[in-house]
C-alpha cells in the first residue's frame, strides 16, 4: 500500500492512464479485504465501516441507516446535480458445502489471474471496483460537477426489505432525488461490457389454497379432490399467452414453483390442495389485471380457494438519456463493443432504487460462478470494471452534457 | 355368568330359542373381555387365546399361525364339507385423542342398550356373535354335516400382510378348500341386514415422478417445469371414464390422494413432482388395462417418468350360491328384510379369503361409529346378528341342500 501510494503521489502531474496498474492493485486489496468478512446474509461483517472510512477520507459524508441485524450505508460528497450513485451490496449467500471448494471460501486466493473467493463477482469484486475508480476519479478532479453516492446495504440476498429499500424510502422522506444509479451486480454473459440492464420485469408471488372435501376413495360420489379440480387452473395458468414481447421485455411468465396436497393415506382423498406461483411481468401487463384475471378463472372454474398475494416488484425501465448513453459510450471506449441492453434474469434493488432514481443501470462482472462454489472473478475483467465507472464518472460529471436535463419516463 | 350356565344347562332338552335371552348375555360378556385388550394393530394382546380356548373347550383344533408381531389362528371342526369358515380380526384402529371419548376407548360399558368400547362394532362385536352362535350351535347340533373353521388375525387395519394372507397361504399351500366364508366386517347401512357385500372392487395404487429440469423463475426458457407437465395427466386421470357400472359394481374410479413439488424457494422452479393415486376397478376392467393405459398416455404427453405400481387386490364376486341364498334366507326370516347386495366401500381381507372360498359374503354390524371417538354397537342389534350367524350355519350344515354344488365364478 505505502509503495503504491508514493507512487501515485509522484505522478499527479501525468495523466491517470499512466498509473493504471497501482489502482488495479488498490482495487484488488480491497476487494480480497472484503471477501475476508463472512458477511453471509444479513450481516456485513464490516464491510461497510471498511469502505465507509475510505469514502470519508476523500470528503464523502458518511450516514448508517442501519436497521436491527441489517448495516445501511448512505454516502455522498457534493450538494450538486446530477446525482451518480454507485449502488451494491456487502452480503453474500452462503459458501454451501466446503468439499466442493478448491479455496476457502473466505480466503481470497489469486491464482491463474482469478480472484478466487465468495463475493468475488456477486459483488464485492463490483464494490473494491467503484470505490477505487471514485478514489481515483476525485483524486483527479477534485471539483468535480454534480454529486457522487454509495448506497450500501447488507441485506440484498435475503428478503432485503430492510436494506435498499429503507435507505430509499428515507432518502425519499426528505425529497433526496437521484438522477444516475449504477448497480453493480452480474450483468455480464462472455466478455465485460456485453450486456447491461436497463430495467427488470415485475414480480408477484401467489399462493392458492384450494378447498374440497375429504373422504374415501371408495366413495367418490361423497367427497371433492382438490387435486382433481386443480387440473384447469393449472393448465391455463401454464399454458397462456400473458401478453407479446415488446423491444425490451420478453412475455410476462407464470411459474408454478410448489404445489403440496395429501391426507396421510393412499385411500383417503385430501381436503385441501396449497399451489404457489410466480409471475415475471413485462410493463404491457400490471398487478392488477393479473390478479383480476387469476381470480375470474377462480370463479369461473367454481373453486372454493383462499388466496394471498405478494406484489414482489414492479417493472421498471430506464428510458434513453444521459445515463445510457453515458454507459454505452465508456463500453465502446473501453472495451470495443456493443453492449446488449436487457431486462431478463431476475429482481434485483434497481427495483426499489427506480423509485427514487430517475435512471437506473446495472453493470457488473461475469454472473457465470456467483452463488455456486469456486466462485470467482478475471483480475483482467474487474480492472476493465473499475476503468469503466471511471470513465462513466467522467462522462456524466465532467463532461458540458453532464448537466443536460434527464428524459423522463 | 354362574347363574346363566345353570340355567342354560337346565334348559337343554328345550327348543334353542327358549334360551335366547342368556346367549345374549354370554355373547356381551365375550365382547366386554375383548373390547378390554387394547390390541391395536397389530397387537392381539391375547384375543386370539381367549376365542381359541373357547373353541378347543367345543371341539374345534387350533392351528396358531403367528408372524412376526401379528397372532393368527385357524381353528376347525370337523373334516368333510361343506367347509364353513368364520373370518373376522381382533385388532383395532387406535383410540385417537381421549378427550373425544365419552368413555374409556378399552372399558366396555353397557349405556342405553349400547355396548360402548373401540372395536365394539369393528369387529369384537361381530367376533362374540360368532363364537356365541358356533357354541350354540355346536351344543345343538353336536354332529352337524361338513366343517367349521375359524379364521382370525391381529393384523388387518394395517397393511395386512402378515395376517389374513398369511393363514390363506398356509391353507392354499395344503390344497385345502373353504367352501363358505362369513366375513364380521360392519355391513349394515342402518337396519341390520339391509346390506351385505357379495364382493369388492379391485385396488391399484401408483406413484409417478415426473422429471423436469429445474431452474431460475427468471429464465423460463432455460427449465422444464414438472408442475405444468403434470396437468394434463391429473386431468386425463381424474376426468375419464374407466368403464361402465355393472349389476353389482360401480364404474372404475381413480383418485389422486398425493401430489409434491417444490423447490424451496419462490423464485426457483422445481426439478421433479410426485404424485400418487389409487383406482377402486370393478372386474370390467384389469390391472394390465389400466396399467398399459396410463404408461401410454404418459408417453404420448412427452413425459419423462419413474412409475411404481401396487396391485393391492383384485376385485372378485360371490356368485349365486349356497352362501348367498343362506344369508339372504336368514335375514328374510329372523330381520324380515330383503339384503341389498353390494360390492361398495374400500378393500377387507376378504380379497385373501376369496383365493381359497369359493364363496365370501360380509355381514356384520352398523359401520356408523367405526374408527371413531365413541365406538358402540346396538345390543339389540349384536344379539341378533348372533341369531342370523346361528341360522346361517342351520341353513348350510342341517339342510339337505347343503351338500349342493357350488355354482363357481
Amino acid at each position: 500500500m505505502l509503495k503504491q501510494t508514493t507512487v501515485i503521489k509522484e505522478q499527479t502531474t501525468q495523466a491517470h492512464s499512466k498509473i493504471e496498474l497501482d489502482y488495479q492493485s488498490v482495487m484488488l486489496e480491497l476487494a480480497q479485504n472484503l471477501i475476508r468478512k463472512p458477511s453471509i446474509t444479513p450481516s456485513d461483517q464490516g464491510c461497510c465501516d471498511l469502505i465507509g472510512e475510505r469514502l470519508e477520507a476523500i470528503g464523502f459524508k458518511l450516514e448508517f441507516m442501519n436497521q436491527n441485524r441489517v448495516s445501511n450505508l448512505w454516502a455522498k460528497r457534493g450538494e450538486r446535480h446530477p446525482v451518480v450513485v454507485f449502488a451494491g451490496h456487502t452480503d453474500v449467500v452462503p459458501p454451501g458445502q466446503n468439499a466442493k471448494w478448491d479455496t476457502p471460501a473466505f480466503i481470497p486466493v489469486i491464482k491463474d489471474d482469478y480472484l478466487h473467493g465468495r463475493g468475488a463477482s456477486d459483488m464485492k469484486g463490483s464494490l473494491a471496483a467503484m470505490v477505487v475508480a471514485v478514489e481515483q476519479f476525485v483524486f483527479l478532479y477534485p471539483e468535480h460537477q454534480g454529486a457522487i453516492g454509495f448506497m450500501l446495504t447488507s441485506d440484498e440476498e435475503g428478503i432485503a426489505v430492510e436494506g435498499t429499500k429503507h435507505i430509499v424510502d428515507s432518502l425519499l422522506a426528505r425529497n433526496e432525488v437521484i438522477d444516475c444509479a449504477i448497480v453493480g451486480e452480474p450483468t455480464t454473459e462472455k466478455l465485460l461490457g456485453d450486456s447491461i440492464r436497463i430495467g427488470r420485469r415485475g414480480s408477484i408471488n401467489c399462493k392458492i389454497t384450494l378447498h374440497g372435501k375429504q373422504g374415501h376413495v371408495g366413495y367418490p360420489e361423497q367427497l371433492i379432490n382438490p387435486i382433481h379440480k386443480s387440473s384447469r387452473l393449472i393448465h391455463k395458468l401454464s399454458s397462456k399467452r400473458w401478453d407479446m414481447p415488446s423491444r425490451f421485455f420478453p412475455s410476462t411468465s407464470c411459474q408454478l414453483v410448489k404445489v403440496h396436497s395429501e391426507s396421510g393415506a393412499m385411500n383417503v382423498t385430501p381436503a385441501d390442495l396449497e399451489l404457489w406461483f410466480n409471475f415475471r411481468y413485462s410493463p404491457r401487463n400490471s398487478f392488477s389485471k393479473i390478479k383480476a384475471y387469476v381470480e375470474k378463472k377462480i370463479t369461473k372454474y367454481g373453486l372454493k380457494a383462499d388466496i394471498e398475494w405478494d406484489h414482489e416488484a414492479a417493472p421498471y425501465i430506464t428510458k434513453r438519456g444521459s445515463l445510457r448513453k453515458s454507459v454505452q459510450s465508456a463500453i465502446q471506449k473501453e472495451c470495443g463493443i456493443k453492449p446488449k441492453l436487457t431486462t431478463g434474469g431476475g429482481i434485483s434493488d434497481g427495483r426499489f432504487i427506480k423509485q427514487i432514481a430517475k435512471q437506473v443501470i446495472e453493470l457488473g462482472p461475469s454472473n457465470k460462478t456467483i452463488h455456486q462454489a469456486n466462485e470467482r472473478v478475471s483480475i483482467k475483467e474487474l480492472d476493465r470494471l473499475r476503468q469503466l465507472y471511471f470513465k462513466i464518472l467522467e462522462e456524466l460529471l465532467q463532461s458540458k452534457k453532464a448537466a443536460r436535463p434527464v428524459e423522463l419516463l
